[in-house]
């Protein structure tokens, strides 16, 4: 069991409306209305306690809308170490009609102050020591440069911490430069972030290993049912998932990611370790959230699962 | 001052989405996002509390998405007598265009199952009594039939208290055989639930002094802009608002019932009462929300509002 400490820093509350046909400029019947606590960095730690460890979850939060952040919190006792911001956590609206159609509607976060980003760095300078690794994951909020990221994933390493970063864009980019110990980027991501073209297996190895070089111990690269490929020691790793009916992809790269951290956090083997991560995102996607419900449908997705050296093919 | 109950039956979140234009199928990104906790009796229930009044407020909510209902009734320092029942409370999206376009998409409230009928009658049989008047207002959710509201406001009068019912449809239709002290709908929902054709005025007479034949004493129909007529006294009043710029009509019906109930609890004269509470839906229809933020402003919209007796045109 590790100690784990995650952070979002821009959170958002989800709320999924399924209706039988969206009508704009009508008045639209919903079905039903699901509203739940989000943002990559706490949907990794819901499946990392679901797999056992112990949670400390950070970033910031809307002060006029934390409940159901504060609910998930309290029930999966995690550690809140958010910092409080003026304003509303930004909510995305997915509406999702009968013929599979559907329609984000993205907010913008509160603006994150110099004050409130002074408060994030104070409270990690006392609390994240006590962690094992942190997670950094998802989008920046207004007022988070990725100058701001890159000094915080510097000081976070500073601390003594096995920094996991999962953020695209030129949050990537400039977090890259901080030289993370695990990133976990889709080949789409990577490319954009390094600005190359989307690349083939050769090339992807050729990055990675530039990245390894620069001290980045893992790279792992994933491309959704195609699977996903681990450049870390010698052999590189490709795990390819086994066949599941999708219900939604959502937080199936968070698992990835949760999984991943278990299994080196544990001392398990590379193999064992991609083996069971892989499967995690697979159960992922056969649910409409996400989470390790059901552990004898865990083992025999594990059990589908195929791992083998990158060279061997 | 009066003590005022109001019961919401069926409270709903409201959610506006600020977005420059809808693209169906889409991410869009919106501009702004604004929660409040809302429904009919708890509008009212604001309105009233800034006229100076002490409110309890009761109903059904559901338990999962408490929190936007609880911050209010803490704010405002309303006793909160509603009763929990199992799911969400439902939400009502409305998304608004720069075209000013406007797209509901209201959602499916909770359940409300025999038990939780049963622990709202015990709570009222309680808390009732040290009530002037109680509110009755909005639509029914599932599992409250319309019959189930008429004895609901037979207990009420029961329990000695002044009845204020405005709701639609056959909850209108079978409280009006609960002969409540007071009713609120708009021309055509009156038309609606007495099954007539939209009524000229000759006729609204007509199916006002029958009403009031049943033992109404207070027939407030409102038409909008068009302003208000009251039958209760002899004459019945007309009174005429002032031309105000139309921020929205959220909340207008609300306040004048919030008015109307200011004025009768208060032994304010029967043109003052009418003119107060016309005053007052006026201003709501100046604000994006509703209730009585500027004095000043209310003073000048009520010296603009024409009252006469209805026999006088």
């Amino acid at each position: 069991m590790a100690r784990i400490l995650t952070l979002t820093l821009n959170p958002a509350l989800d709320l999924t409306v399924q209706l039988a046909r969206l009508e704009p400029g009508q008045v639209n019947r919903s079905e039903a209305m699901h509203t739940h606590a989000a943002g990559k960095g706490v949907n990794v730690a819901q499946v990392l306690a679901d797999l056992g460890h112990q949670l400390t979850v950070c970033g910031f939060l809307g002060d006029s809308n934390p409940q159901a952040f504060e609910a998930l919190m309290a029930r999966r006792g995690f550690v809140d170490a958010f910092v409080r911001v003026p304003g509303e956590t930004r909510s995305n609206i997915k509406l999702a009609e009968h013929d599979g159609r559907i329609t984000d509607l993205n907010g913008p976060g509160p603006l994150v102050s110099e004050q409130a980003r002074q408060a994030l760095l104070y409270k990690l300078d006392l609390i994240a020591p006590g962690h094992d690794a942190v997670v950094v994951a998802g989008s920046l909020p207004q007022g988070v440069s990725p100058e701001w990221l890159q000094a915080l994933l510097l000081r976070l390493k500073n601390l003594g911490l096995k920094v996991a970063l999962d953020t695209s864009g030129a949050a990537l980019r400039a977090g890259l430069a901080a030289t993370p110990w695990l990133i976990k980027p889709n080949g789409e991501e990577l490319a954009e972030a390094l600005q190359v073209p989307a690349t083939s297996l050769q090339s992807q190895a050729e990055t990675a290993a530039r990245l390894q070089a620069q001290g980045i111990e893992h790279v792992v690269i994933s491309h959704g049912a195609e699977g996903v490929n681990w450049f870390s020691g010698a052999p590189a790793l490709q795990a390819l998932p086994p066949k599941v009916q999708v219900a939604s992809t959502v937080g199936a790269g968070d698992s990835l990611l949760a999984g991943m951290l278990h299994g080196l956090l544990s001392g398990h083997g590379a193999e064992q370790t991609l083996r069971t991560a892989t499967a995690i995102a697979a159960q992922a996607v056969t649910q409409i959230g996400f989470g390790i419900s059901d552990r004898a449908q865990l083992a025999q997705l594990e059990s589908g699962v195929r791992v083998h050296a990158l060279t061997e093919q």
